[in-house]
């Protein structure tokens, strides 16, 4: 089978780790299989590197910061080529550049346009392992693109599609994909399956275990992503298209996140366009804003509420005057100490009584519900930050996650 | 005036030092001149490279390294950009393969095939100063080579003749080209000008100034280099094609080098073809030999000695037995303590006395001589590694480098 092997940084992080995954990948394709290697940036290195350029510029210029971050990855792929070598495997480090990765000039943030994976082909034809350096691009003028925090596995994903490989595996720290945080929650079980879907929304929510825009690539072509451990042989989480196990636990895990700030617009008048107004502005200085909540409080005005990562709330806030004066609206409030906390599954909405059961959970423990999304798959509650890690442990106890799944093939 | 500045690891060694280098950039742009910058990694980065290098492998594969080393100066070009773009100057950091440095695929030791400079015109034309990675370049395949160490150098006066440049500025930790190593000299004086013959000799020879592939370089195209500190105001050293004091002192500097070992073949049989079968071998294994001496010992028997880096002796003396064999020699010798001492200056071996005055002032300090060479415009003597720093003082004062040039223009 040909795979798509990723390594977080991590996994990486130092000499002896990068000598352990050489030797991981040799022994993969000494059982036969063929393996084209993604990897991070070694450890820390990133931020390392973001913090040298704050020391140099108040404000790095995003093209020269994408030029500096890309050095992260472009070390990985020649140390760990070289591991190799060093170990009898022929292998090739390749830049995001070298290996296809194709992106438009979005410094910072950028998409994978398409891969032309011709040169990572010939080096499997080869017997050569390929290394691709996860992270970064390039635009047709051989500008460096990096593709947002967390793209490494995005990066594995793409070469896995182009490549038509069977699946991708994301070698981690953990050894799988857990019913929530196992640091908050001492009880949490690992999965043995879940659907993109799912997954998409553990990712979403704040789950660090995979980046949500490989969950959705993989979704779109149906490529099998198994999620293990770099370090222990271990069976892993299969994130996939369907869900094997019809009469499992509907909540499949609880994902939470301590990294929220919200702002209201206080008494907005109530007619169309208003959200335009309030939002256009501030997708334009790049600030992704999560959840929207709007409340009718008095008659002809509403409250209109909505989460944002708390590193945006500063600058949104500089924004806020000139947006309440362009709506009408008299002030707005802004609170940063927020977290949320959600379970997922396929199913939670059509069947009764998740919901009440989570709220329950939450009032039982005197945590405050601030607001409430759901999705298809997904009932979220935003709380204090400080009692995320209470509300993780009881929503894991109220849906008795730590029971096994039942498979029915067994 | 056209320029292309070029930085040394020193200048660029951390934070504090690339914003000086930032605000010594736009200072010299606002004073009307137009500059591009060639720039080296950051202070001792390319050592911690190559220690992280053979701490994956004992032997790490030239590519790779080329690929691992060629990322201290892409990040020096992206932190030096954003700190002219922090102080409001408008630059851009290109790899060298985005500035179109083109090599062959010499992993580790890269000769400048032709540079592409369109890309860096283009930059200088829109106002954005072009700061380029020096070290390295691209193979017509996309791969990174790395030029050689101090080949920064190199690329700044390959470029600076790609654009047509009035002249190269290499920016360093001195003020200047001295007459001798002020560490060990303490009268050495700096020098106002000199030829590219007797710089390359100096360079050759030891001294740190200049890489002599650069010089070598500006010679040929009559490229003018002013050496000159990055961080004190004062005139430099201009390196260029004639000697403007006909009547200065016919010594210009004295270069040294504490890096030195010796093999000596003992009784090889003289007939043609020796010295092919004796150093074929080591040029195939890479090894430079520098001077070659060849004595006649005993009838029909003839001692050679060579002299070559102390770093490649091991290998050298690893290589000798084979060697002693084919040439049908009984042995050899190594010496690995030994040092040169050299004066250089235009003019030396036509006008008589130099190599007296030479032998004489070491003699009289009591140093032995190993071995003599000489070329048109240098006399060298190999001594013990423990003496160089007394042999350079004792030639400065017999030569009386202290003395000022008289300039004929004065």
């Amino acid at each position: 089978m040909l795979v798509v092997q990723k390594y977080g940084g991590t996994s990486v992080a130092n000499a002896e780790l990068i000598k352990h995954v050489a030797a991981r990948v040799i022994r993969r394709i000494r059982a036969g299989d063929q393996v084209a290697v993604v990897v991070s940036a070694m450890g820390d290195t990133t931020d390392e590197l973001i913090d040298l350029a704050f020391s140099v510029s108040p404000e790095p210029d995003p093209r020269e910061l994408d030029m500096l971050l890309s050095t992260g990855e472009q070390m990985s792929i020649a140390l760990l080529a070289m591991a190799l070598r060093a170990q009898g495997q022929e292998a090739v480090g390749l830049t995001g550049h070298q290996a296809g990765i194709y992106t438009r000039a979005q410094y910072g943030s950028g998409r994978i346009a398409r891969v032309e994976a011709d040169r990572v082909r010939t080096e499997l034809a080869a017997g050569r392992v390929p290394i691709v350096a996860g992270f970064q691009g390039t635009t047709e003028e051989m500008e460096i693109v990096t593709l947002g925090r967390g793209a490494s596995d995005t990066t594995a994903v793409a070469l896995a599609v182009a490549l038509g490989a069977d699946r991708c595996e994301n070698c981690k720290d953990v050894t799988g994909v857990y019913t929530a945080d196992p640091r908050l929650a001492p009880k949490a079980r690992q999965l043995r399956d879940i659907t993109y879907e799912e997954m998409l929304e553990l990712a979403t929510q704040g789950s660090q275990v995979m980046h949500n825009r490989a969950v959705e690539l993989a979704s779109v072509y149906n490529l099998p992503i198994l999620v293990t451990s770099t370090m222990v042989d271990a069976p892993g989480t299969l994130i996939h298209g369907e869900s094997e196990l019809e009469e499992r636990n509907r909540v499949r895990g609880i994902a939470h996140d301590t990294d929220v700030a919200k702002i209201t617009v206080r008494h907005v008048p109530d007619r169309p366009g208003i959200a335009a107004h309030i939002f256009e502005p501030l997708a334009e200085a790049g600030i992704s804003v999560d959840t929207i909540v709007q409340n009718a409080s008095e008659r002809d005005l509403t409250d209109l509420t909505f989460t944002l990562s708390r590193n945006d709330l500063k600058r949104a806030e500089s924004l806020m005057p000139a947006i309440c004066g362009a709506v009408g609206a008299p002030g707005f409030v802004a609170d940063q100490n927020l977290g949320k906390v959600s379970i997922v599954g396929v199913g939670i909405q059509t069947a009764p009584g998740y919901a009440a059961r989570m709220f329950r959970a939450l009032f039982d423990a005197g945590i405050n519900i601030e607001l409430i999304s759901t999705s298809e798959i997904r009932l979220t509650c935003l709380i204090g930050a400080d009692r995320v890690g209470d509300a993780v442990r009881v929503l894991h106890d109220a849906f008795a996650l730590e029971a096994p799944d039942r498979d029915l093939r067994d």
